[in-house]
């Protein structure tokens, strides 16, 4: 029997807090190991893309969502599914005006930066929840859609909400349904 | 109004599996940076008890438990109230047969090792989960207890079950009950 059946059966359910005071002396030990914000950044999202590829599994079996047919509908469940289950937050969603396969999930409260005022000192390019883009990344990667996920506004940054984008490599739904232009 | 307070509202339960995921690149991040075991332990340790004495306060607002009376009382709050809330499990308690003061925590099942197979290799003297010895450690002393938490068994380590034991210092309840001996 696999582990997902197994675990399926405990409670899963916890606070959130510790999860993010940990997450937060995750963040501290990057900083003190990377000078420069933009390799604590790299170094966050390779992290979550670590966890993300072994994170899939667990989502698939406890979520039970089927196939999605569009990036449009997986966006949803990210926001509606994942989201909810993992940091028990729905962010909303929207799609980009000009292109396809551009995505954003908008989140009002970001509850990672729950104990967070502010961002370090002199850490101001830091992306402090860069984790989460590599989570998304690498488990969409699992389901083979290749994708780039960035913050695109922060509000540690003083932006009005915390926003990820997301931006799926064309190839594979271009091969489903063809150009329609 | 008071940070706990706002927080009460929301939905605060989450999956355990992204903290758990977390937490292994936390320890993964720890054993790169210090190469003995014992300053990896002393350091997983030293940020739970920083993170101990902030999640205390959550604690108390959320679970909403009185004073407790006793030891004994206060291990089985750890237990039955923090652990189901935080880790999402309860471990069973016991206590030692020959002190007042000290008490054990049994994990049949310890989730913050889901996804660990088994210590990394030339890690054999690692605690791997002795942030929650620090964070268990920090709560108490926020409360005005003084308390030594070690893990005294470790399935990671070969032993049948995980064992946390806590041995409060005993000025403080040796000036309230004095000594019936």
């Amino acid at each position: 029997m696999s582990r997902p059946m197994n675990r399926r059966q405990d409670n899963h359910k916890i606070s959130r807090e510790l999860f993010v005071l940990t997450y937060g002396a995750l963040v501290a030990q990057v900083c003190k190991d990377y000078e420069k914000d933009e390799d604590v950044n790299k170094y966050l999202d390779r992290m979550g893309y670590d966890i993300g590829i072994r994170l899939v599994e667990d989502f698939l079996a406890r979520s039970a969502v089927r196939k999605c047919r569009s990036y449009s509908e997986t966006v949803d469940v990210i926001a509606q599914v994942a989201f909810k289950m993992y940091l028990g937050v729905t962010p909303s969603v929207s799609c980009s005006k000009t292109t396809e396969n551009e995505f954003f999930l908008i989140l009002d409260k970001n509850p990672l930066v729950d104990f967070v005022e502010e961002l370090p000192a002199g850490r101001c390019s830091l992306c402090y929840c860069n984790l989460l883009c590599g989570v998304i990344r690498g488990a969409l990667e699992m389901v083979h859609l290749a994708a780039e996920v960035t913050f695109v506004q922060d509000r540690l940054k003083g932006d009005d909400v915390t926003e990820i984008g997301i931006i799926f490599s064309k190839k594979v739904e271009d091969k489903k349904h063809k150009r329609k232009k």
